[in-house]
């Protein structure tokens, strides 16, 4: 979060739920341009409204993130919280309340401790360090076994350019939009509206392509601060190093949204799934989720048990236009289902080595039209089981 | 199956999969009007194909069925070897092929042992017993824990009609029919389109309201004798004692359906979820089964965990209309969430107790419409990850 230019991040010990450090701040010295994109769970956690409001304004100086508590169905008193948490983030550094965006994450249903919450911010203002992103990173995890970072350098004008970033998550994702926060800094100077599409089109091809659990959350949250640190002309979509930019970007959060997959809740196996052949592309995204949330797909991958026919069964039921006689699976390249049936000459005793990998993709081609889709996926444990049944008691 | 007068019923080790009896076949003495449902996956298993077309005929005598193979996605090969499976019954019994009904569960994607089918078959005709319904019902199991068997008596134009089914089923069991099989008969004497009317309502609400993963098969089959055995004159639905019938199959439905749930792969807890106050029945439709699907809120049961939060984000997704100051989720009474909140005086600790019991009753109120739906579903267990990683291998 602080390889680029111009921002400072700290974490502290608010004591909400975990006795590790469970809130972040980053603080970006001069505004910078904000995009932002959100939950589109009917549900929506108190901060989303906010942060979607503050967004509104287009300038962000701070990110105040809490892990612990969702501050999600608790009412109107939740607005009123993650208000609060702005406006003493704002007054404590000086800055203007819309230009704060607030962020909670974990239990849905609890009120936000303010009184923790206020103590941890205060403490937070006067701790910001240049190089507080990895402690940051840490701060905002729940059930992760690990933080998620990732940072690439450009050029752009001649001149050094970085977008780092930060993730949560690893159960309650599904695309859409995962229980996933994500938090971007670049010192690029970039216009609003430009970044605005250009973090679209990256949650589109990133985080909206990722499921663990087909479970989709009400407080994802992808912030994105552009501070303009490293000197650029001004970034649009007009820009001759556009590209360069969004590629950038695009590289960011994929990487991030790779590692909640790979840190899904329980996980043993990262599974890749790409769809072509399908006759529409909301066939080829009803499909290729139908296989990535089936339970039993999950749980045989998890199991190493070569058992393509629950695959296809997914595929099946998914509504996509099927013909069963036409449909095609690979698994790493090996040929085992061909119109619609096992193919000559492949072995289940060959599946099962490609299961029993670590990552592995598979390749379903349905030979319908010529729309595709892909999702990254994980294998579903007892492990996944133990985690969710004890998560709030 | 047999507890209707004209019917007998057998079951016979085939040596399949299993080292129990692992075919059934159930016989008509008459020849019967029959009615049918089966998966509306696009992906289906040879028999189902096999038995739409012998439906058409509309008479039945025989229903032939094995376990530990599913006869699905073996490619055309399939349709030829359950074509097979009903011409040999038919010709060992002496009967017309179109009415033989053979259906096949177990693994996808491996053909029929035809020898074996071959062998059972003959052994099965020989075996016909007058009291052989539950031997039938054992035969018919995969990773069911027990059989499934209901029937009732009731009184048509003065004479005893009884209704009486089987049923397997435990896993890959969705509404829009179930991995499961269902088999009906009874002593009246019905029109086939008032049995296929009466069938298609009662499996409506019944096996169309009940979810142990989400996972629809490709093989659900439910079928349904009447072969006037009772000497009651002709049902239909013009007739005076028509509803006391329905109503009689409506129950029989019920109980199986019931009974498939309670014996979810790995359940521990039986949950009736209704839903009303939603804006039109498909979204009520949509809210109930994202509740009764979502993974995290069917741990979270099983753990016993008070987390009711998962529970109004799964209505959040759903794709129902939702209005979250709205919502109102109330478990074996106990209201809990109230206005999309945390109700006044409730405790997690009461929540716990309701989570405790083995089954319970969760009421959800978006308070927007006059659309109701419910769903019977289970738990998710460790000890269903366990049997679904393992179930081929």
């Amino acid at each position: 979060m602080t390889a680029a230019k111009g921002y400072s991040a700290c974490a502290v010990k608010a004591g909400i739920k975990y006795s590790r450090p469970d809130m972040a701040l980053i603080f970006s010295e001069k505004p910078a341009s904000v995009a932002g994109t959100f939950a589109s769970n009917r549900i929506q956690g108190a901060h989303v409204k906010l942060c979607r409001e503050h967004l509104k304004n287009g300038v962000g100086r701070a990110i105040v993130v809490n892990s612990g508590c969702a501050n999600a169905c608790v009412g109107p008193a939740g607005y009123r919280d993650a208000l609060a948490m702005a406006s003493l983030t704002a007054k404590t550094l000086g800055i203007g309340r819309k230009t704060v965006f607030p962020c909670s994450t974990g239990t849905i249903g609890i009120r936000l401790p303010m009184d923790k919450i206020a103590k941890g911010i205060r403490t937070a203002a006067v701790s910001l360090r240049r190089n507080g992103g990895p402690a940051a990173a840490r701060a905002i995890m729940t059930t992760d076994t690990h933080d998620k970072q990732y940072a690439v350098e450009i050029r752009i004008d001649g001149r050094s350019v970085r977008i780092g970033g930060m993730a949560k998550g690893a159960g309650m994702i599904e695309p859409n939009m995962a229980t996933m926060l994500c938090y971007l800094t670049t010192d690029a100077a970039a216009s609003r509206p430009a970044l605005q599409r250009c973090l679209g089109a990256a949650v589109r091809n990133s985080f909206n392509k990722i499921s663990v659990d087909g479970d989709q959350s009400c407080n994802d949250t992808v912030l994105f601060l552009a501070n303009g640190a490293a000197g650029n002309r001004m970034l649009t979509a007009a820009h001759r190093e556009w590209r360069i930019f969004e590629d950038a970007v695009r590289l960011v959060t994929k990487e991030l949204a790779l590692m909640i997959v790979k840190d899904g809740e329980g996980a043993t196996k990262f599974v890749t799934i790409r769809l072509k052949g399908a006759a529409s592309p909301s066939d080829a995204r009803k499909a290729v989720r139908a296989v990535a949330n089936s339970l039993l797909v999950k749980t045989a991958w998890f199991g190493g048990d070569p058992n393509w026919g629950r695959i296809i069964d997914a595929v099946g039921y998914s509504g996509a236009k099927v013909a069963e006689s036409r449909v095609e699976i690979r698994f790493d390249g090996l040929g085992a289902v061909r119109n619609g049936r096992k193919a000559p000459g492949f072995a289940l005793r060959d599946l099962e080595k490609v299961f029993a990998r670590k990552s592995f993709v598979i390749d379903i081609n349905l030979h319908l039209g010529k729309a595709s889709d892909i999702v990254y996926t994980c294998d579903c444990s007892e492990e996944y089981v133990k985690i969710n049944s004890e998560y709030m008691t």
